[in-house]
C-alpha cells in the first residue's frame, strides 16, 4: 500500500495508490467485445475489459471472487485485496475487473474512435454488464462465491445484487452507496467543474482546486494531525504538481464521475430504494466509514435497515480513508463475512 | 433572517443573509482616517471604516458592546443581532463595525486609490486595530461592555482579546477561532482558487464551483433533507447565476480570506496558544456547531480548554449554520454571557 501520509487526501487515495505492497500482481489480461452496449442506448466500440486473477478456480467452479474498481483505480492497484488479509487466494480465484473510463479497460484516454469528450457517458450499471459479459462469456462461470468491491467498487457490488441477483448470493459493499446523497453530488458535480476548467487550461491552477477538494474530504482533526497549519499551501501545491493528469485523463474521471452521479440500484424500480432492497437476495455485507465524506454512509446505512444486511463501521477518523486506517477491523469484517 | 433554505449552502450563508428581519437597521456611518497602519509595514489609503449603532449610550459609557462582521457580511446583515433576542438594544449601545474589505468599509472594490488587487493583504489584527481607533478616536470611549462576534467576527473577537485586554471584560466569540486549523486553509485557499479563475474569465463556470464548494460546508444529511439529490446540479446552477460576483467584490473575498488564513492570536507570542490564553483576561464565551466544517472547532475548544471559558456546543446538523437552526440555543447562550 500506499505511505500512509497519502491518507489525508480523501479520495485522492484511490488515485495515487500504488502497487508497493509485496504480493505481485497477476499479469494484466484483455477481454475484447466488438461493442459494449450501454444503458443510454449508445454503446462503447471495441470495448476492451481489462482484469486480473489471482489464485485458482476449483473444480466445480464455485470459488470466484468478483472485485470491481474504485474511481479512478485499476487491478494493479486492487491487487493487495488478493490476500489472506482480504480474499485469500489459497481459498478463492480472485478476479479483479478494470472499470470502463479507468484508463486500462476501454476509457477516453485510450479509445482509437471514441476519443475523450466523443466517449459516450456510461453508467455504473453498464461497467456491471461488462464485467458480467466477462465472467460468464469469457471466464466461462456461470456463478461467483461474491462480490466484493471498495467505493466505486461498492457501488458496483449493490448494482450487480439487482442486477444480476442469480449469480452470487454474497455481496460486500465497502465504502459504497446505492446511490449517492447530495452531498456526494455536490462534491462530484465540483470536481468535475475543475477537471472541465484543466481540460481547457492544461495549467496548474485546477489543480491545486482539485488537491484542495480532496483535502476537503478528510476529518478535520486527523488532517490537522497529518498537515500542519503552516504546511497546507505546499502540501497542495506538492500534491498538484505530482498529479498525473492530462486531456485523456481527465475525461476518464469525468466519465467515471458521471457514472456514479447517476448511479442509483432503484433506478428501475420507481426510485424506490424498498423495492430495490427486497430484490436484493443473499447475504449483504456493508461497511462505512464513520465519517465519510466522500461517499456519505447515509444511503448505504439505511440500505442495511432495510434489508439483512451486517454493517460495520470503522471508525479510526479517516473517512472515506477508514479501510486503509483501519485495516484490521476491514480485514475482519471482509474474511469473516467471505467465510461464512 | 434569509430564508430557511439558504442554509445548506453553508459559508455562503454569510454572504447571501440579507436584511428581511423587522428590526429596521440604524443608518450607515463612516468614520474616515487618512490611512491605517498595517501590521505588515503598508498602510491602507483613505481608511473608511462603516458602523452602524444601536441603543443609547449610557452616561458613564460603560454599556457598549462591540460587533465586528462575518466574512463577506456587513454592518447591515448583521443588525438583527442588535435584538432582545441577542444584544438588546434597550440595555446596550451596540457598535456593528464593518470589516476592512467587506465592500462597505475600505476594500478592494472601493479604494480609488489600491483597487482590486493593488489593495493591500491585511490581517485580521489590522481589522481590529480598525475597530479600536474608531472605537476610542472617533466614539470616544475607554472601554466597552463586550465584544461579541459570529464567524471571522468571532475570530475578531479573540484577537481583541489580546490585542486590547484592557478594553473589555466579556468576549463571546460564536463559531470562531483563535486560529484556524488545516481544514479551514485548505478550504479558504481553494476557495481563493476558484476566486483568482473567476477574475480570469469572468465567467459562470467558477461560480458554480464555488456553489459547489459552499455545499460541501453542510452536514450530509442535513443537506439531504433540503436539496434533494435530483435538485443539486440545479441548485448549484440558480446559486452561481444569483451570485453577485465582480472584480471588485472577488478581490474583496480573496483579501478576506487571506486574513482568516493568516489568523493566529498567537502570532506575537512564538505561536504558542498556551501563552496567548494565558493573556486572556476577562470573561470568555465560545460557541461552536457541533459538525461546523467552515469554521472546524478544533483550535477555539483548545483554548477554550486553556481558559476558563464557557463552552456551548449547538448541534442540530447545520454545522456552520447552527447559530441561525439554533437560535434559542445561540440566543440563550448570549444574553446568559451578557447578562453577567
Amino acid at each position: 500500500m500506499t505511505s500512509h501520509c497519502k491518507l489525508y487526501l480523501g479520495f485522492f487515495l484511490m488515485l495515487t495508490l500504488t502497487a508497493s505492497f509485496l504480493v505481485s500482481a497477476q499479469e494484466q489480461r484483455f477481454a475484447t467485445f466488438e461493442f459494449c452496449s450501454l444503458a443510454s442506448g449508445e454503446r462503447v466500440e471495441n470495448c476492451v475489459i481489462g482484469y486480473r486473477t489471482f489464485g485458482t478456480l476449483n473444480k466445480d467452479k464455485s470459488n470466484a471472487v468478483l472485485v470491481p474498481t474504485w474511481y479512478g483505480g485499476n487491478s494493479e492497484n486492487h491487487a493487495y485485496l488478493a490476500d489472506t488479509r482480504f480474499i485469500d487466494p489459497e481459498k478463492f480465484f480472485v478476479i479483479i475487473v478494470d472499470a470502463i473510463g479507468n484508463g486500462v479497460s476501454v476509457s477516453p484516454s485510450n479509445s482509437k474512435v471514441q476519443t475523450e469528450e466523443k466517449f459516450p457517458r456510461f453508467q455504473i450499471a453498464d461497467i456491471v454488464a461488462s464485467q458480467h459479459r466477462l465472467v460468464t462469456e469469457v471466464l466461462g462461470l456461470s456463478e461467483l462465491y461474491a462480490v466484493a468491491g471498495l467505493s466505486m467498487g461498492g457501488m458496483q457490488t449493490l448494482q450487480w445484487a439487482v442486477q444480476y441477483p442469480n449469480m452470487t448470493s454474497r455481496y460486500a459493499a465497502i465504502i459504497g452507496t446505492p446511490r449517492l446523497a447530495s452531498f456526494d453530488i455536490a462534491l462530484w458535480s465540483t470536481r468535475n467543474t475543475l477537471l472541465r476548467w484543466y481540460l481547457e487550461c492544461q495549467c496548474e491552477e485546477p489543480k491545486k482546486a482539485l488537491a484542495g477538494i480532496g483535502m476537503l474530504g478528510s476529518v478535520p482533526e486527523k488532517l490537522s494531525q497529518d498537515v500542519s497549519r503552516l504546511e497546507v499551501h505546499s502540501a497542495i501545491e506538492k500534491e498538484a504538481s505530482e498529479m498525473q493528469l492530462s486531456a485523456g485523463k481527465a475525461w476518464d474521471q469525468v466519465r467515471q464521475a458521471q457514472a456514479m452521479m447517476t448511479h442509483n440500484i432503484a433506478r428501475n424500480l420507481n426510485d424506490d430504494m424498498a423495492v430495490a432492497a427486497q430484490q436484493i437476495r443473499g447475504k449483504l455485507l456493508i461497511v462505512v466509514g464513520a465519517d465519510d465524506r466522500v461517499v456519505t454512509p447515509e444511503p448505504v446505512i439505511a440500505l442495511a435497515t432495510l434489508t439483512d444486511a451486517t454493517l460495520v463501521t470503522l471508525d479510526k477518523d479517516c473517512g472515506h480513508g477508514d479501510p486503509w486506517c483501519d485495516e484490521s477491523g476491514f480485514s475482519k469484517a471482509l474474511t469473516d463475512f467471505l467465510s461464512k
